[in-house]
């Protein structure tokens, strides 16, 4: 039985690929690879491995969602390992789930690997929690770039604390405007973090007013994250005193002493 | 000057941390560790490792985050790597973000390490997708378990087509009811990902309604995953004559061959 691997990339960084999924790549005979892997990660495959891009390069007629199920079906009957190797996690768009069903149905034995989705990684490795105590207790995620006909209903989103856009750095004024007219405040801040995790990455801080107006320049990929809560360091959140209650250790007085002289 | 890593150990299976979260355990000269971090993870830290577990136990007195807070402080001025290992993603709940600001404060320079966070990975490996094309095009992740007073307004909730719960096992009948009252159909498919991507995997599927009326039992830790979209192989949907026209390789016959049969 033939055998395939759908393997989540994780967000660019080779050093964010799971060890799972290092160890897949490393042994595939053959990589079907979207666009938005990094070349530190596909120079992890064996030298005979044949790498075939299938994803959408800019400029390039993209390679249609039939191609890859034809490639899938052309290797179905060799005695080879099949890596299809996606950015981000496999099952956050990136149509991985009609993939797997293909793959299935064509009777490879499949193995799903998940990866970091750049929905969350791509935040975390710029310091903007989705999530904190007090400020955010839910998120959301959704991508601006919808298939075909269907059309994102914005309203769905206005009371979720954080929402993390994907694909959406072209349909960014819409979406700005779109989410204030459901109720979210243009005073809410905002960051695009472009190419995240990679030596490009770069982060561009604004609130929603300004995006819905068009004056916030970005460029594509990026990840769109709304209520992008304060940065890091701007408040004491611990208390000197409860802590000197709970640990009793007579080096706690040179911790303390640092950590007084901070607040 | 100190260092400290915050890193995400994923949902649990040891080949799902990422490369740089592997290097920094074996790294690590002390680990302040979650409880749902599994053994075998912890396992690749060096011998002389100091292994201190800071998470909650069943049963046991919850170690409060001013104790993690203080740990911090004791070995803030000790030229010693501490890392700060954490389920899932560091972002994601679990207070990574003010475990991050008193890391600063105290003077260690810090490395977040994301981690796939259980809310993607966990589905993922039972192999339910959150997004799917035509089925799920945005999901959004919450707690179940709220801190303090702060209550979750689930009517937030209801239009998100895939909605994940983290900690929501021991409330799942009240927040299935809470859903159904925010307009979420009481046949939404949901799942149970139990101990998910360990070898004590376990998948408990029902519809909302009976999770509301408490007809479903589960167990702790559990994804709670509502709206969960039918599982693999149930629709062909692959277009074998339109795969024949992307394709323009003899080989492709003996592949249609087998997709023929299979539809």
């Amino acid at each position: 039985m033939a055998k395939a691997f759908i393997v989540g990339a994780g967000p660019g960084d080779r050093r964010l690929l799971t060890v799972a999924a290092a160890e897949a790549i490393a042994a595939a005979d053959v990589i079907l690879c979207d666009r938005l892997v990094s070349d530190e990660i596909i120079a992890l495959a064996k030298d005979s491995a044949e790498i075939i891009y299938v994803g959408k390069h800019p400029g390039e007629q993209p390679v249609t969602q039939n191609r890859i199920f034809a490639l899938f079906s052309q290797y179905a009957n060799e005695n080879k390992v099949l890596v299809r190797l996606k950015g981000g996690d496999p099952y956050v768009f990136g149509r991985g789930w009609e993939e797997h069903v293909c793959l299935k149905q064509l009777g490879y034995e499949v193995t799903l690997v998940p990866g970091i989705t750049s929905a969350v990684g791509v935040p975390a490795v710029a310091d903007i929690p989705l999530t904190a105590r007090g400020v955010a207790s839910a998120f959301a995620v959704v991508t601006g770039h919808c298939c075909g006909e269907e059309k994102v209903d914005w309203e769905k989103f206005a009371g979720i604390d954080t929402l993390v856009v994907l694909m959406g750095v072209s349909e960014r004024t819409t979406i700005a405007r779109s989410l204030i007219d459901a109720g979210r405040p243009g005073h809410e801040p905002v960051a695009f973090v472009i190419s995240g995790s990679t030596k490009e990455q770069r982060v561009v801080r604004a609130d929603l007013a300004s995006v819905a107006l068009g004056q916030v320049d970005v460029s594509s990929p990026a990840v769109f994250v709304i209520r992008a809560v304060t940065a890091l360091g701007g408040q004491l959140l611990i208390d000197a005193p409860q802590i000197l209650h709970e640990l009793e250790t007579p080096r706690l007085v040179d911790g303390l002493g640092r950590l007084r002289s901070a607040s």
